[in-house]
Parts: C-alpha cells; sequence; structure tokens
C-alpha cells in the first residue's frame, strides 16, 4: 500500500479554529473556495459551475486511535463506532464533501459551506454521483 | 501532513482484473461486502441497514501523475482534466462510493454493485450526506 498523499492545493474557508467549523456542510453557507496549486490547476478542465463534486481534503490534529467515541458535544452515554459518526477523529482522517460548483476561475473553485478549517489541504476533486435511495 | 493511511479492511467484490470492473458502481449490482480488521469491527456499531454510507478505498496500480488524460475507452482526441473524471488515475487514488447499507452481520457490511476490484483496501465509512440540488 503506497500511501504517501500528495496535496494537489488547499481550502479556503471562514474557519480559522475547530470549534467555528460547523458539524455539516451547508449549501447556503459563506463563500469558500477549492485552491489547486499550479502544477493541479489544468486537471480541473471539464469541470463546470452547476455540476456537484465529491471533496476530499486531509484533516489534520485529529485522533486517529478512535474506534468508539462520543457523538459530537456528548461527553458521556453511549459510546458509538466511529464509522457511524462523520467525526474527524478516525483511523484515516478523509473529509468529504459533496456540494455544486457556484463557478471557476484561474485554477480555483467557488463553493459554498465547507465544514473544514481554512487551509485544509487538498486531496482530490471528482464529479459526485447522485444518491438514489 | 501526516498521511500514512492504514487499511482498515478490504472489500469483497466479484471482480478480479481491473477490465472486469465496471465503470461506475450500480445499486443493482451484484453482492459485495466489505470485510472489517478485527481491531476495527466495533467501529461499525451504531450503522442499520438502509442507510446509505460513503465507502473510501485505495485503489493500487494506478498512474499517480495524471494531470490530464483522456476519458475512459478513448485513446484519441481531446484531454479532459483528470479532477473532472472518475478515473482510478490521479494523484491521490481514492475511490469512493455511496451505496445503501444491505445487512450487517459479525464486522461484514453487504452492500451491492461496488466498481473496484476483489480485495480493495478499505480505508474510511462514513454516513453519507444527500446530495440536495
Amino acid at each position: 500500500m503506497n500511501a504517501d498523499l500528495k496535496s494537489i492545493g488547499h481550502i479556503a474557508t471562514p474557519y480559522n479554529t475547530v470549534d467555528e467549523c460547523p458539524a455539516n456542510i451547508d449549501f447556503n453557507g459563506p463563500d469558500c473556495r477549492l485552491l489547486l496549486d499550479e502544477e493541479y490547476k489544468a486537471g480541473i478542465k471539464g469541470l463546470k459551475p452547476g455540476e456537484s463534486i465529491l471533496i476530499l481534503y486531509w484533516l489534520d490534529d485529529t485522533d486517529r486511535t478512535l474506534v468508539s467515541q462520543h457523538k459530537r458535544n456528548k461527553t458521556s452515554g453511549e459510546m458509538v463506532g466511529t464509522f457511524s459518526l462523520r467525526s474527524p477523529h478516525r483511523p484515516n482522517p478523509i473529509g468529504a464533501a459533496v456540494t455544486p460548483i457556484i463557478n471557476i476561475k484561474d485554477g480555483t473553485i467557488a463553493v459554498k459551506g465547507l465544514d473544514c478549517l481554512n487551509g485544509t489541504t487538498l486531496l482530490d476533486i471528482k464529479p459526485a454521483i447522485k444518491i438514489e435511495k
């Protein structure tokens, strides 16, 4: 498993502390931007405003040992499995958000309402597949 | 960036060569299973049949240098950006699938119609957020 992840850029959000970050993405939330590194800017050719993308990013300063944990904002009561939560504290702290593209300009993608810290490392962008339940 | 990914288990699918793998997930496709390693089995407590999950997995033997490429099954014509495609050939070859849980038994989650190779390394499972466009 050759798993040396590469940064492809970073994410600009209004949140500079973990406590400020909302629990979930919000399509009507504040403006955020995906800033591709120079060498990866050509990689977004073909994406269009209005298209939904899956964004993967790396969550720093997390506890990667927790197999079970409390739900957010709880410190007592029953613990649940880490994989039943979207907590950043997980064996592989890869954040994921699906959101529509607002616009694209100069290798930067504008989106709305991401839940991660300003400066978060961007790992991947790909077209989202719609969930049909 | 401390990005030493950990395997949390592996994925059982009917596909043993890349050519057999379908281009996309199919909720009516063949039975597949997410097999958690013993130490991570407690991590799925709280997940329920019928719930949609986002599955992240590691795609082996991919070309991680391609910023642009042809669409699948094309070898000529215009190249498009890697991040506009779901191709496995990308800087960080993390596969992502959103699919409902069929059932859960003994630390194994049954799902349908994944598009990856049998034995693919499982990285993460988390509740999916429904796309609302």
